[in-house]
């Protein structure tokens, strides 16, 4: 009887297995989705085993030249499986991960999944008395004065970033103006190796009295502009935004910026956001 | 016979959890690579449960606030069994996923994985003649000009990707001048819904043959800045980047270029790069 019963449930995995709809993209590639094995029946590791392997064959047959499997977490013991038939990990998030395996010629011309973070901070300054805003972290090993900032969160846009850390890490609450500059870091060791884009903004303050996290900050403290350019306790690239500040401030900000216009997106629907140097009228409406 | 092999096996795998070592971070979180068991034994999936639903709880008690755990592929049998106990994925690259599970108050507080994939394209400007160089990809709806470019590989610079790109789908040569231009936009269908970092270089060809790729280009070829600027077959970046050529092209490249600088690295040993507004020297020296 129990013998029975296992092979009903084969049956069934196996049924389940047949049902799955394996999606062709216009690039030449076809995508499994084992998400879609609703209520799943317990699909056997061998019955996955041998379904995709004759089912590989045919897309290769077929001329397809790569398979993407998306894989629920609670149905990883099938991405042993797959990964035995020369799949790999392409990316995984949270409650699932993607697999792909590439079955055109030469090298694997798939797209790679993200491979930066993207950090954000804030020069605030106060031009009516040309200090700016500087924190120390806690838990460093070297306490030089920096701007405050922090990783953007999924979906946000950089001078929000700004904002909102500045706002966070010192209680002062400002508007973006511009990003002054960029800085790409690869192999960067608080990105899980992957790569780190740096982006000072320069933000106007709308509130000046200090509230300071005392989680993520040592002190924090309006300072002089100019001992921020002297001092010799800062990082490298807060003395030389300070000193790409002072410039500005004091022979125009236009000298600086790279300022901000908003376009609608074509594929989305939404808006997008392009920084560049501050482009004359006369030139933005030839048409 | 058979069940003495079994409990013997399901010993060595016990004995084998037991010997994992959890590391401590600097953050109060904890590290356990399943990479570790050499020569895997067969780790039984209620073994590594009962094993992992004590180490929780002992690392609870020590007050930790997270623990991470990384899972070679072919052991991904294990996943399900951490799932179940509350772990997601945080990441994973090719042979191994990485798992988080938060045992601090509140929210989670770590930090994300990378969010955006970084393509970068160049305008590549013939001074001589006015011309930039232009191309229509292939497998598009709309056939607009826009200028070369793609991904960037992983840890690539940003003028690394302009120049490798422009060379194979062009066959021109060039070499990178400034930055012009930084795009971010959210939910990129293109970036499997993450967000997509997109900058466009000024480059100064040093060749002028083009041998266009036909795989990815249906044609390519140097078209006047100004018939850029002014054709309604472009894509709205296109025509507003051709737009700040011209002004660049017609009064200074001063007045649109975000420049490179390159500086060691605190952390890693390497160079990182820096972009900014040109700052000059007599700011640069201060001190």
């Amino acid at each position: 009887m129990a013998r029975l019963w296992r092979a009903l449930r084969r049956a069934r995995g196996w049924a389940a297995l047949a049902g799955l709809r394996a999606r062709p993209d216009k690039f030449g590639g076809v995508s499994v989705d084992l998400g879609e094995l609703r209520q799943p029946p317990r699909v056997e590791r061998a019955a996955f085993g041998r379904w995709l392997r004759e089912s590989v064959a045919q897309w290769r047959q077929e001329g397809r030249i790569a398979v993407w499997l998306r894989v629920p977490i609670l149905q990883s013991g099938l991405v042993a499986t797959a990964a035995s038939q020369g799949f790999a990990f392409h990316h995984a998030e949270q409650g699932s991960s993607t697999l792909t395996l590439w079955l055109g010629e030469g090298p694997s011309r798939l797209p790679g999944f993200a491979t930066h973070q993207v950090g954000v901070a804030g020069a605030v300054l106060d031009e009516s008395t040309g200090k700016v805003l500087v924190v120390q972290d806690r838990n460093k090993t070297i306490n030089a004065w920096k701007f405050p900032g922090g990783l953007s969160n999924p979906g946000e846009d950089i001078g929000d970033t700004a904002v909102r850390e500045v706002f966070e890490e010192t209680g002062i609450k400002s508007e973006f103006k511009s990003i002054l500059s960029i800085r790409q870091q690869h192999q960067h060791p608080g990105a899980f190796g992957q790569s780190d884009m740096y982006i000072i903004c320069r933000l106007q303050p709308s509130s000046f009295n200090i509230s300071f996290c005392q989680q993520e900050c040592l002190s924090c403290e309006w300072m002089d502009l100019e001992e921020l350019v002297r001092t010799k306790n800062s990082t490298p690239i807060t003395s030389n935004v300070a000193k790409l500040l002072l410039y500005g401030y004091r022979e125009g900000f236009d000298k600086i910026d790279i300022t901000m216009r908003e376009f609608p997106a074509v594929y989305t629907g939404l808006f997008y956001k392009l920084y560049h140097r501050e482009l004359p009228e006369s030139y933005r409406n030839i048409t």
